[in-house]
């Protein structure tokens, strides 16, 4: 009963050439505890775009049905060497419905059942997904299970990891993301202080309107000011940020210590023994990111990777988190979506256009059989 | 028999103006745990540079005897708002006689004994210091104990951390500097692999002649793929950088990099999942660090102080670092100096220009008696 449907891949050649095409794709049978799942939804998330166009010039691709060929530009180019000639799939998660099952119990018990997944090829019509992975969605649609992993996981990963640091307070740099919000609704559960920036006053209405209490505007002038008491307000020295290039983060960082140097009694020329943290979890801007040294030697910057996280956090921590995304999946964690379009659809210059800009509130969600 | 001497004092007005200074001080009766140290040698290590000059402009600044009144240029100056107006000593250690001390028995012990000690305003002819901070150094001369604290310290903390952390080897990016030779000889002891990074051949053959094996020159063209080899060869993914500003932390990240993706059996987005990790514990370009997405999220870099160290490290820890340290002041732990100065003579456009170029082997000496 081998499947064949349409899946999407990815190749970014030597010389700068990347090919985003839809081939015929023949799924093998599910064995052990592998289920295959006709694949009902799937979003667009800024990790997925990394490998889908990354930096390349959309503008100028040549687009055919199913299909675009686009140029990489250095240095983006040779700082993807590792992936040169690699045929790579695409789509981190989604959600559809198990229709074949490996031997194992955990495997046969979703047969039938509609579940969210991770199979990391999920533009395809037919996906090999792990049964361990899956989350059965029970009477919501694919689209109210679609984004069930990455976001929700990841917001939840924060507050575990802000826990564990004995944090009580955390700042987001971007507050008003499909991410933000469902932290702001996280951290309003848990009673966690939660320091929200945003880009522009209809984001910081929105936050409030969920429930926020603390939103910075970057696009008011007085942002460092209102930046510096809600982290006074809430000892928000701890921190998560999906943008990556820039100043952002030296930003936060520079608040933090503005506070941290408020209350202490003596000079220090190395500044506050505060511990700042920040942890760096997407690329929005693939540019530099700059520190300057005006924060002492108090910091710690690292990358945050969620696959890693949920490695490290233990059995018993990740069957918590993904019970609670199971009871919570139209209310904490809803994703909104902006426009579906279909595999083909998604590779036309006026979608990716679009998508590829990631504006707040403006998800894709690719439904592989309308 | 309150004492009476020079002591120098730096001031930042909010103007920018700069002055260092020296005036006469009296000293206040050791009590307690203190103890009053005629002071007979201190060296000027970077760390002391960052407030005796600073950013400030040395070529056009007015010397006189005993004093210098220089421009802070902006941005340094707005940066450094948290000590406009303080008057401030300098001078985090040194080494000299104690000629009273307060009613522990700790510092009684000291009476009459030449000490390395850490008063923070070791440009003076006489300190008041902590006991319990003080190195007896036995039959060694005031220039042996001199800097027996923090480049020891800083160093031996390096590997302590290193060690805690599970990591079999440590890259250095300044290989040749005072406590890059420490570092050397204390890894070598110990069975640690270092990787150096030098900044010309001479300081390449320097470290070679005193037994390091893995030194990479970076003014050789060949410079990363040899930064790759040799982090190959040891498994150096943890590393110690004074430098801070430009590029060198995230050269050492790349090289990282490569070597952990060269070992991966499947291509990631993600890059790979080896840990990275990077401290900056010094200033010597005081411009801003510039990091580039180009080694996943794996990393963390963060700044390191040694005091935050010593706090953390426990008295047992602390104790065997100090042992080890009066064991090898004059071998493991010898610091070379270009020049002796006295207080007057530090404070000369001919001594400043030179000292604040923080050349590899071209520490200065203050020698406030001499």
């Amino acid at each position: 009963m081998a499947m064949t449907g349409k899946q999407l891949f990815t190749t970014l050649d030597a010389d700068g050439t990347l090919t985003v095409a839809l081939e015929d794709v023949t799924v093998a049978d599910p064995t052990g505890n592998q289920v295959l799942v006709k694949m009902e939804a799937a979003p667009i998330n800024p990790s997925d775009l990394v490998i889908l166009v990354g930096g390349a010039d959309m503008e100028t691709a040549d687009y055919s049905p199913g299909k675009f060929v686009a140029k990489m530009p250095e240095p983006v180019n040779a700082a993807s060497s590792a992936r040169h000639g690699l045929k790579l799939p695409a789509g981190n998660e989604g959600a559809g419905t198990v229709i074949a099952a490996g031997d194992s119990a955990a495997a046969q018990a979703l047969l039938g059942q509609r579940v969210a997944c991770v199979p990391g090829n999920a533009y395809s019509q037919y996906c090999l997904a792990d049964a361990a992975m899956c989350l059965p969605s029970g009477d919501h649609t694919a689209e109210e299970g679609a984004s069930a992993f990455v976001n929700p996981m990841t917001a939840l990963g924060f507050v575990e990891n802000a826990r564990a640091d004995g944090q009580k307070a955390i700042l987001h740099t971007v507050g008003a993301s499909n991410l933000g919000q469902m932290l702001t609704r996280i951290c309003k559960e848990d009673g966690l202080d939660l320091v929200n920036i945003v880009r522009k006053s209809e984001q910081a209405d929105l936050l409030r309107a969920i429930g926020a209490e603390h939103v910075v505007d970057q696009s008011r002038d007085d942002f460092m000011e209102r930046l510096t008491d809600a982290i006074r307000d809430t000892g928000a020295f701890y921190g998560f940020d999906p943008v990556g290039g820039g100043t952002l983060v030296d930003t936060a960082f520079k608040a933090m210590e503005r506070v941290a140097v408020e209350r202490m009694s003596e000079y220090s020329r190395y500044g506050s023994d505060q511990p700042k943290r920040m942890f760096i979890y997407g690329l929005l801007d693939t540019g530099p990111t700059t520190l300057t040294p005006s924060y002492g030697f108090g910091w710690t910057l690292s990358g945050w990777l969620l696959l890693p996280f949920l490695q490290s956090a233990g059995q018993e921590t990740l069957a918590r988190m993904r019970q609670r995304v199971r009871d919570n999946l139209t209310t904490t964690f809803a994703s909104h979506y902006k426009t579906r379009v279909t595999l083909e659809q998604m590779l036309t210059k006026e979608a990716v256009m679009d998508y590829r800009q990631m504006r707040t509130g403006e998800k894709y969600l690719v439904t592989p059989w309308a």
